[in-house]
């Protein structure tokens, strides 16, 4: 079996980037003038991957949930580290985890530095620097009564995904496939994050379900927020699935979406589209920021709407 | 069970620091005109500690195993982030990681900054970032022939511990508590790596075992080492066990030290000594950098010494 030291090598290491992987630290100059965004996601199989996903998928997975969290903020994708658990050196499961990893790395230009291997219960975590100018991230606390709330994307396919392959939902082939590719290979949307600098006013990714998310916001802006059920774009998948109580608590709770829910004044209406157009995403404006109570109600048909499911906590 | 949310609220949310847990990531004003050095390793029940082991303990060592990759750099510790996979949410056992953890966080005036909190086996990943004027860095690479090589404090001690918890070794019980306690609470010697910027050349921290970092060294500056068995500290439980081959073993290969191995230019002896005081860990020199193939050998009497056992390696 080979080595820990030549198992990074191998498919770590890659010939004519910066150096960084092979000391005990990996020394990054400083970009002047610029703040920094870290944040740090782990992924234990079991817990958020079923066992034998694909490994190629699960690379681009563990970034993309990193680089989501960037895109929450508004920042730059930069340098990621990567430490990782195996229980055992499987080198076809890491060469196609490595490829899936740094094909989503290399189109959001952010650079692998350092790293851990380890043997251990199958477990990544990878933990990603960004940069932006001081001043311009885009905070959960930052919401203000009055503003729009909106949405990027549509969310609840990859909450129908895990129930599809858990058998607790039956879909049609294609539907099947769109929606466990949306569980398994999110999109991190790092354009928008970056064009809503200086628009956006508050700002989440959406992981842990829409209305748990949104509730943040509301919760760390101490506001209320409002969404229109009928204002939720729908994807095909959801708005074809005859369960419709499970396809809402796909839509409102199911989490692992990685959309971005965010807050703009509505005299930024015009700015917030041509940011989704520059950024190639659908943007939508589902609800509003209102004052009172941190609570996330849905109107539908103008009345509250009682959700079933709220959000995902691995604790809970 | 307490959510998630409010796990990481109870524990890790410390009052009056700065923000950064609680949104989507940590925002950090980048300080001017220094580099980052910044460095992961994670931690899995089994196979970097035994289940059982005390949590306060635990708390400390997943910290000063970073905290150790800083001291190597010669950078001065500033943020880190926790990543924690539990199989169930044990309140106490919670309290008592934080606070080893932050009793040791707050001696080297490190700031938790970010984390993620999950179900599943236990596993810590700690993300740490140091800074340090650039150019300044003790790098793996950089040792040349005709240096001394270095060592802080004594190796063997840790693996000694090891090897009794694991019943392989007998120790008295005052030898045992001492073996344990440097396995499972290390000191990083992040005042020695500071003093040591502008003094040594190479620099290392012994993690795999004495011989196989001196060879990453040897490697990486393409130059062989010497290290005089007479020459190197033993600790009174090593010196003192009857079984010279595993006190050996322990010594050169056991790994878990956290010890420093560095170089220097013989002229700057006398500054390496200050540093050691100034820090308040004692230095020895044990060999040297030759030029040739990037080897270790160890000299007993003048003569190559086979030794059992160069480290620790987690796929080997």
């Amino acid at each position: 079996m080979p080595s820990e030291f030549e198992l990074i090598r191998r498919y770590f290491v890659r010939e004519g980037r910066a150096t960084g992987i092979g000391d005990d630290c990996a020394l990054l100059g400083a970009p002047t003038g610029l703040a920094l965004a870290v944040t740090t996601d782990m992924l234990a199989e079991g817990t958020h991957f079923l066992r034998g996903t694909d490994p190629r998928r699960l690379g681009h997975k563990s970034l993309a949930v990193n680089l989501s969290d960037l895109a929450a903020m508004g920042a730059d994708p930069r340098w990621f580290l990567l430490a990782i658990a195996l229980p055992e050196a499987d080198e076809a499961w890491l060469a196609a985890f490595a490829d899936g990893m740094f094909a989503l790395a290399d189109a959001h230009r952010i650079e692998l530095v350092g790293g851990d291997t380890t043997r251990g219960p199958r477990t990544i975590t990878i933990t990603a620097i960004g940069t932006l100018p001081p001043g311009y991230a885009l905070r959960r606390d930052a919401a203000v009564a009055g503003e729009d709330l909106w949405l990027s994307g549509a969310t609840g396919e990859a909450a129908l995904g895990l129930a599809h392959l858990r058998g607790a939902a039956r879909l049609p082939a294609a539907d099947a496939g769109q929606c466990v590719r949306r569980l398994e290979a999110p999109e991190p949307r790092v354009p928008l994050g970056r064009k809503l600098r200086g628009i956006a006013a508050a700002a989440i990714d959406v992981s842990d379900g829409l209305l748990a998310d949104i509730g943040h916001i509301a919760e760390q802006s101490k506001a209320g927020a409002e969404v229109d059920y009928e204002a939720l774009p729908q994807a095909a998948a959801l708005a074809a699935y005859p369960d419709r109580r499970l396809a809402d608590e796909c839509l409102l709770g199911g989490g692992d979406d990685y959309e971005l829910a965010f807050t703009a004044p509505a005299a930024k209406r015009g700015e917030v589209e041509a940011a989704g157009r520059a950024a190639g995403v659908a943007v939508t404006r589902i609800g509003r920021i209102v004052a009172g109570a941190p609570e996330v109600r849905v109107l539908k048909g103008g009345k509250p709407l009682a959700a079933a499911r709220h959000g995902f906590d691995h604790f809970r």
